[in-house]
Order: C-alpha cells, then structure tokens, then sequence
C-alpha cells in the first residue's frame, strides 16, 4: 500500500528493532521518567507446593501497559521434595529468568552494535545443600552457592569475548550476583 | 487393598506431607550427601528478545531425578521494549521464581510447624530504571533498585509475624537479597 513506503526504513539486527530502541534512547535523553519501570505480578497458592503466579501489565513510558494477554506461571516441587511437579520449581524457574535475561541482554546489545549473532543455547547449574533451607546447619546458605552458565553462540570468533561481557549487562544477572533490597510485608486475608 | 492399610499414616499439613519431609531430614542427618542438589536447566535463543527454556531434571538424594514431564518457559519483551510479547520478560520471571519460592518456603516451613494455612496470595513490584540497562548514566543500576512484597494470609491473626521470618529462607530470597557466584563461559557453536 502507498502508505507503507512513507514509513522510515526500520533498522532490524538478530531480529531486534535497532531503530526503535535508538528512538527510545533519545526520548529518555530528553526525558528520564521514561525510563522509569515497574514490572509486578500476583501469585496465588494453590496446595503444598503449588502456586501460581499472574502477569498481566507493567508500567513503564509513564504508563501502565498491558501485555497481549496475560501469562500464568505455576511453580511446584517435584516428588522428591514432597510436591506434585505441577511446574518448575522456584529455584528452577530463578535459573530461567537469568537465562532468559543474559540472552536478550546479549542479543539486544550486540544488535545495536552491529554484532549478528546466528544460534544462541546455553545451560546453567546451579548448587543448593538442602541442609541450610532444612535449618540442619549453619554452614551452608539456603540459597545458590554457585552458579555456572556456558553459552554456546554460533558467530564469528572474535566476538566471543564482547558478548561475555555485554551478557553481563542483564538485570537479572546483576540483582541475582549482587542482590537487591526485598521488603516484605504479610496482612491477614 | 489389604495391602495399603499397612502403610504408615502420613502427617499432610497444609497439602505438604509431613512425615516425608521428616523421613528426609532424618536421612540427611545420617547422610550429608543426599542434602547436596544441582538443579540445571537449557535455554535457546528463538529471535530478537523470544527464548525458551526446558527443565527436564534435577540431581538430589544423590541421584539424577527425572520431572514427570519436560518444562518449558518462553521469555520475550512487550512490544514497548522492542520484543513480540510471547512471554513474561526475564525481569518478570524473576519476581515469579521469588514469589514462588517465598510463598513455598512459608507454606513447608509453616506445615512442619503445624501452623496451619487457608490462604496465601501476594502482589510483587520491583524498581527498574532502564538508564542502567542502557549504559545511559552509572547513577543507577541495572537490576531491580527495589522489590516489595505484601502477602495476604488466612491464618490465625498471632502467625503473621512467624510466617514473614518464615518466609524469608526461601532460597531465591537469599539469592536475590544477597547475591550469589555465577560464573559465565562463552564458546563458538
């Protein structure tokens, strides 16, 4: 349609629009409270350790903006740990949000810099001694002592090095080696 | 059947079986080995900000342990950060894994305790200042600056303030509070 060939070419990069992440940085530049986030979800217990977990919008571009359609996500334990394996378990479902955020860190990145990358996998581990959440010792922590992630990216070698570091970029990277201040606040239902 | 009225009663509190947990704390207190988990996961990039993740099993009780089925957890971005909407963002997940894991840490926790629970429900929002992620300023980082979250509980009024110092083993409590190693290596696929 004629219309379609008035629109500015777009800058497209491992299939990230370089050219709309370009507009959004100038925007911030004129005004920060763009750049201003609040992602938020609700969780709901079901039974044992089952529960689930509700995301429907975040704010963000001084607005609340709604996500296509919702997403559920339900966590439980598996037998062994006296659940039902509806879900991945929460410390599983930690390694997913790191894996999937030092992902797009990496694509989102090297896209606008011009670094193309074809096939990203990676696999990560990651140590628990059950003796610390059991309270059997004060020894071991409750959560992680270690996390090992190998990425495997299909580019040209000299690259290596660049994605390592600008993976690292990742906001889930940061909070999860760093940490964050969580306050916590229970009412009675 | 005949057979089952041999079976031990089981202790269920709260959904969560009791004596099997008991059965397990006792078999670590003979056995430290059986309490040391590697819970592991895979993710492969799909396009732009779209990946996915599978966990199929863990190793515990010195063994490898099979889920009943595979998982698998999509993560992309809004359309407002450049993304196709398929899945919660990396960011969102990770208050997901937190929920998660606060909500099953206070309901095990709890059923050990005999403090027994009706209901449980939460709402978390965490702080993201994209200046950080965007290399725009180094005044703010790039993870989560703050994350809050209410429980709603229906107990007992006197349970409420066990419960939030409950809640707070949780293992991705203890990582996303204080941070942990993560080791990250890059190779050419």
């Amino acid at each position: 349609m004629a219309e379609q060939k008035t629109v500015t070419e777009q800058k497209v990069v491992n299939g990230v629009n370089v050219s709309m992440i370009e507009d959004t940085v100038n925007a911030i530049k004129d005004d920060n409270e763009i750049a201003k986030c609040k992602f938020h979800i609700s969780n709901r217990w079901i039974d044992g350790g089952h529960n689930q977990s509700t995301i429907k919008s975040f704010y963000g571009a001084k607005k609340e903006n709604p996500h296509d359609k919702p997403f559920f996500l339900d966590a439980d334990e598996p037998p062994l740990l006296a659940g039902g394996d509806f879900g991945a378990n929460p410390v599983e479902h930690l390694l997913n949000a790191l894996a999937g955020c030092l992902t797009t860190t990496m694509v989102y990145h090297a896209a606008i810099r011009g670094i193309k990358l074809e096939e990203v996998e990676s696999e990560l581990e990651g140590d628990i001694d059950l003796r610390g959440f059991l309270g059997l010792t004060n020894e071991v922590r409750n959560g992680y002592q270690n996390i090992r992630v190998n990425f495997k990216v299909k580019t040209d070698a000299e690259n290596l090095e660049r994605l390592k570091a600008l993976s690292k970029l990742s906001p889930v990277f940061d909070v999860a080696s760093h940490g964050t201040n969580i306050d916590i606040t229970m009412e009675r239902k």
